[in-house]
């Protein structure tokens, strides 16, 4: 399988790495020039063949990649996101939907995964999502028992913000980032002045619940760090243990009647 | 006592969690589905039914770990927990107050003591309680000590927000939120000039306050993973010293005059 | 001098410290009635004469612990900030301005100082001033930096907040805290379109500052908390150290020469 | 060179470095007095005197120190910060332009590189940012793909925050500090009810972003904390195996055969 083998060393090659950021960056940039509609109307005509061609490189980069690695190529999930990006892209190019069309902006996300320190900052962010999943289904639950009780107490009262149970997530989630809760309290308080004990248990609630979703990440980030520290140290000590074993001085974890003192006996 | 014996098997048996489980979110799923004006002309009929057999449900499934546990049942916190809630539930139902339907809502909290990790999330919450304690006592006090003051100064120049002690404890509560403040301020400050003095030192110190009580959190946690950490270090060194002591290298602690070199006496 | 010594028995005694705390709880019971225009109508001239009676106790109180410990009554802090709240509110009962009367209410503060865990707290928050200094100077060089610069570049376009220095550092305090700093900044940018610059690099240096302050006290918290960890292996371990230099095992710091084994000469 | 040298002597004298200190507080003092119109009407003769001196004095200032050191003089990066801002100062008194005559007042933050306090403080920020540069890189990524998306999706419905890719940038630099986003979002979602989707990811994405680059500098700032104290216990462990090494009771890390106990042959 020589040709594989050279399509691997060719995809592997930094430059053709260097290569793939730069139309990336490329692509990104005409697609920032594409929202002004002065370009537009001149040269929109050329931003959408660079466009294009763009997508076909692209194309041809993810196809050379699959081929050289086989379907190893979709173990690793940074490959699945390149192709799912792609993948979307050719189906929307195709569409004349425009809310569709706008979507091929995520393309550029693409230099997530292949800027190596972007990859990383990503794969950092992904190792503390376990550690937060129970806080944020509990933060779910939260809403939405709060969002049907809201919705029946409010609902005659507050019909904008409080309507129904979408409307009521919405406004629990606005609540919850602390934007604008008092235009939406103190109306509804005026009218049903009891008002302020669900507000006030909400929030008390559910900003507890956001810190220390926040709290997970960061003990989760300092562990990592001080873990890292105090290996060094505990292997230090057990190797200094292990000396003293080895030196006879101290007794072997395994035999329980090396208990007694084992230079005595030895020596005299 | 097979009977009980029985029943405790049952209950502990990982399929009856799983329903009870089940049972909990339709109930949430229901009464969610209630929110709907929509639904409830057409099946709310249904809806009611639903609602009352998972009530019944509960109350049953209450009942038998009562019997099977005993007086046992009410030293667990949880099974506290779900007793008030499903007794709440029972009283409420009979009840024709709106408000207090409304709080049946609150039964589905009981995923969180039927879901282990949600207990385990709610529990982490807890520890963090008595470290703040006493900083949100102080936050109490300044919130009062400061509602008094500004009761007195702005009731007559801003009595929406300022009229009476409750008025002026939501309107600090609000600003200690960081919510519209200078909304609050600016109006007041038109008529007395010197009040920025008072929301100035209000706002440092009672975000000082907030800010200290977030640290009293992630010390507590953090604290939590470094004392693992080093209490494993702490005994690798500990037992080191404690396989020196039975070589004979090094003192005993409780024998004061041992201090002597013991090695030199006993070899030669 | 048995009188001293009695007097100190008397104001060390726990029941007379429950009382001087159920004394101050009890005036901020009253000045918190006393904001009630009803109630002042009604008994406002009991309220009066039960202010006035606490303050009488809490002056005897001062002087009798001012008594009992002499001059080193003033060395204790906190002797001191009951001393001034104390005598600030006689000085305050004599005069009529009504803003003065109503700083009487500091005087509740004095729970701080007498509930041991409140002290501690407090104790906690000021050991964190010393480290957050030098960051709290920074803050107040950029706010008086950026005020002169914004009050010279807006105050023709938006007189009410960059009108002059003193209205500037109150909008650009507030707009450090992140509170409505669009609607500040949108209609001078309608007029000044390149005001962004100053809004972004005022917005990003001082967070980054305000967040910088918070650090520093998570990580005097944190580092307080490991401290105390480690103090305890460190010292474990050179406990460790010693045994085996009392058993000739190791050598002395000070000896230079010690270097050579010690055992094999000796034993042998 | 003894010139020179008397010249190092005087630059780095205490009282130098205080009286530099004082002519740039009084600077700051004129130039705020200086938006006074009210004083300008009176002394601003007087008040553009001191600010040429100080300013001259700046420029002799910075030319000791050059001549001082010579070249090696901008090797010291706070060096060139004095320059470039002393420079800067110069370039624009002579200008007539208002708002380059209003930077001069950037001169005042001469006060970070002169008080080393402050500087220490810079240096701690300055620290921190090649640990957050990549967390930002992907900041500045995501509201460059959001904010060409926003703009194609709402430029038509909400012109004024999305009007072109420079007033959704700003919105969306807006939304990420968490101010007034329910203002811009509730009446778009009005037009277009699935806009709540785009909102909903944005703020969680980058205040989830936000919040890795706080943790970020957290974990820098606990890190460098943890380490000092780990760093002294890993000394002393290794002192201690070190000890042993030299007693003779723990083998060499070189010698691979040394594994088998030292002292049993030695002493028999």
């Amino acid at each position: 399988v020589p040709l594989r083998a050279r399509t691997r060393t060719l995809v592997d090659h930094k430059r053709f790495q260097y290569f793939i950021i730069g139309v990336i960056a490329l692509n990104g940039l005409t697609l920032g020039l594409e929202t002004s509609r002065w370009l537009m109307e001149r040269i929109g005509e050329f931003l959408h063949v660079v466009d294009h061609t763009t997508l076909g490189i692209f194309v041809l980069e993810i196809a050379l990649r699959w081929f050289a690695e086989g379907m190893k190529f979709f173990r690793n999930p940074w490959n699945v996101f390149d192709f799912v990006l792609v993948g979307f892209s050719l189906v929307t190019a195709a569409g004349a939907l425009s809310v569709l069309r706008t979507l091929r902006m995520l393309r550029v996300l693409r230099l997530i995964s292949t800027v190596p320190s972007m990859r990383k900052v990503i794969e950092g962010l992904l190792r503390a999502v376990p550690g937060i999943a129970s806080i944020a289904a509990l933060l779910g639950l939260i809403i939405f028992v709060a969002g049907v009780m809201a919705t029946m107490f409010f609902r005659d009262i507050a019909p904008d913000h409080f309507g129904d149970l979408a409307a009521t997530s919405f406004t629990l989630f606005q609540i919850m980032t602390g934007e604008g809760w008092p235009e939406i309290a103190r109306p509804i308080m005026e009218r049903a002045p009891v008002a302020w004990v669900f507000f006030l248990i909400y929030i008390l609630v559910s900003s507890f619940a956001v810190l220390n979703l926040f709290i997970a990440v960061i003990v989760k980030a300092v562990e990592q760090q001080t873990e890292d520290n105090t290996d060094e140290l505990l292997k230090e000590v057990q190797g200094l243990r292990e000396d003293l074993r080895a030196a006879g001085l101290a007794p072997r974890p395994t035999s329980s009647s090396a208990k007694t003192p084992v230079l005595d006996g030895e020596v005299c």
